[in-house]
């Protein structure tokens, strides 16, 4: 057994896992249908954006100086020498005592140095431009570059694609984009007491959700999912789906019945893999003590601990940055958080990291955190809260009124 | 014109559109590919689960009296009458003096009121079990019904799926379930300046995103999209293809160019539509004053503003709980956020609601946010921020080190 940790943190373990992973290859996708997806290489802009100076006002093109002490009841006088039109070169120039009518997006006339709103104009009878207000140089327009320079950074590789990240590539002209090839997670179920949910279950036999709940969690991933069919604890016919599995997937996890013989078979069959096998066996964590971390040919095998609580937890606390550094993001760590005042005492042993489901309420403008707390850690517990709070390995526990971090679900 | 309401806020226009909403249909599917739907009616448990008294540790069913003082020094000396293996019913009884080996998540033995851990016990050179710590009533052990109580709810009409609530309806059996149908979103782009991001821009066009960044912010919600190809701003070409869509859709976004004739253009062609047309011309809000919002034949009809952050704002604050409220979710204004210090005075003008895209960063283990004000507001702002900051139509900007609520993109 070439397993050289025990009873590690969660967070040294993912990391040490993460480090030792192959990279992923790439491919080309349409940007539009990129989101959600991870960025392989880097972006430049080729072109100043916007390209020209734009109005951003419906209005006139001016010299702003001609504006100067300009009011409602000494307006400035301007001649109207033409429009440039949405979408068309500005073949217009201005000099002083000129305007130009002006559009949203559209180029300025050339020389001039702001626009005025139309709101604030009038063409009076002698078809001249009243200008009542004046504007500062640079006033109602948007110079070049402003959206991005030549050559500035648009998106970087390891960055998961969002709204801003298409808008981005899209208006730089990069209609198609690297990624990263999206990982294959395989899902492996075993264990005598587990039925298919669709089964009423005999007595002492529970419905098997985990294999579900995990693959719902890679829903948001940049991943694809592969469940296998459930097992017994059987290890040969475990090790026999294992070995087909880690030969179809970049990931393999597996969701095993809660008592110790069915772990210790997880174990034994991940060892059976390949080399170099079971790496980390057990972490210092609650809920998620039983979990097993491996590598075989730099592929990670993750076996999560049988209680569905503790399998979602350590999913979200050790399987997702593995399974984000192996898709290739960058920042793996980053969940979105709130904080809030803590309602109950919350007892906690040190050198383990206890990880503690809370719901959130509203109470005098303050965000409360109060812990829920099932016996059996089942899934009712996940429902009936939205995140968790970490109490570190080296705090024996949290008083009520502490500013806790919630991490949302 | 049936319009009757002018410059509304967003959160009244939105709440006004969702009461003249249709319900949407329903229909059955795989719970286990539920993921992100919305449930259409109530669930309540069949059975109690667990069904029995359970374990939750691997070790020995007992009376908990047996084992009061029980120490290393003073054992207490249990017979052991047998094994409730995993997945089958106990047929064991146990009274005083006597135990059972018991495993986590199998049954306990008839009569016993606790569970003693393995770890805390050992078999004696004369078979006896030596425990070294007492158990109170009630330990190691899961009652009836902890995780659902029969006839309890289990999940309710009008939650968005995910994993607690799938791990939920298949503990309880529902491997089929009933949600809304997903809405089919049609987005329309017209505009004579924008062309496909594949063709490069002529002087004073630029590449249509906000057809592609709208595509995207529709990702994560329980929709379909439904692409029309971009028109120029021409009545009868968009009256047509609008037509065709709103036939097709459910709900109808128009992104057009930024230009105050493209924006009357969207306007004419809402109302063209049928009854009662555009409702509200005009939002108090700051960036979007320019929305249109409509209803064709009780279908939402949303002309979003040219410019891209005010598109990607108003399609968050004003057309997203739109398309959540007609897609059945009941909480359609949640969004995550989180609240930090604004590091700079931000200026805001009463009588309308203010949208501030700000970043966030961490400084002395507090939440700093900064206001990111591009002078055009273009895409890279979006890029460059994390989520934005309401600033109430009745407030008239904010000062440096106030307590903000960051909304998180």
């Amino acid at each position: 057994m070439s397993e050289f940790f025990n009873l590690t943190s969660p967070v040294e373990a993912s990391k040490y896992m993460i480090s030792q992973l192959a990279v992923i290859s790439e491919e080309t996708v349409d940007t539009k249908k990129s989101y959600g997806r991870i960025i392989s290489r880097n972006y430049q802009s080729f072109d100043s954006l916007p390209p020209y100076t734009r109005s951003s006002m419906d209005g006139y093109s001016v010299r702003a100086s001609d504006t100067y002490g300009a009011s409602d009841s000494l307006p400035a006088y301007l001649e109207v020498v033409g429009e440039i039109p949405m979408g068309t070169l500005a073949t217009i120039s201005i000099k002083s005592g000129e305007s130009a009518i002006s559009h949203t997006g559209g180029m300025i006339a050339n020389n001039a140095d702001a626009v005025v709103m139309v709101e604030q104009t009038e063409i009076s009878e002698s078809g001249l431009l009243e200008v009542y207000k004046p504007v500062a140089v640079g006033e109602n327009i948007v110079p070049i570059g402003d959206d991005f320079l030549k050559g500035r950074d648009v998106v970087s590789k390891g960055q998961m694609v969002n709204e801003g990240i298409i808008g981005s590539l899209l208006t730089n002209g990069f209609t198609d984009c690297d990624v990263y090839r999206k990982p294959i997670v395989g899902i492996c179920s075993a264990g005598d007491e587990l039925v298919d949910p669709v089964v009423k279950p005999k007595l002492g036999q529970v419905r098997d959700i985990n294999l579900y709940t995990i693959a719902a969690a890679c829903e948001t991933l940049p991943v694809e999912t592969k469940l296998y069919p459930r097992q017994k604890d059987d290890f040969q016919q475990q090790l026999e789906v294992a070995k087909n599995s880690i030969s179809e997937c970049d990931v393999l996890i597996f969701t095993s019945g809660s008592s110790v013989s069915s772990r210790d078979l997880t174990s034994k069959v991940v060892e059976s893999l390949g080399e170099p096998g079971v790496l980390i066996h057990g972490l210092t964590v609650k809920p998620g003590k039983p979990t097993v971390l491996g590598l075989v040919s730099n592929k990670p095998i993750i076996g999560l601990p049988g209680n569905p609580v503790s399998a979602l937890t350590i999913f979200d606390i050790v399987a997702k940055p593995i399974i984000l550094g192996l898709a290739g993001l960058l920042d793996t760590y980053h969940r979105p958080s709130v904080s809030g005042n803590l309602v109950e005492n919350v007892a906690s042993l040190t050198g383990r990291t206890d990880y503690i489901r809370v719901r959130l309420y509203e109470k005098n403008n303050e965000v409360n955190v109060q812990p829920v707390l099932g016996m059996s850690n089942s899934i009712s517990v996940i429902l009936k809260s939205e995140g968790y709070i970490e109490i570190p390995s080296d705090v024996s526990g949290l008083y009520a009124g502490t500013k806790v971090q919630v991490f949302l679900d």
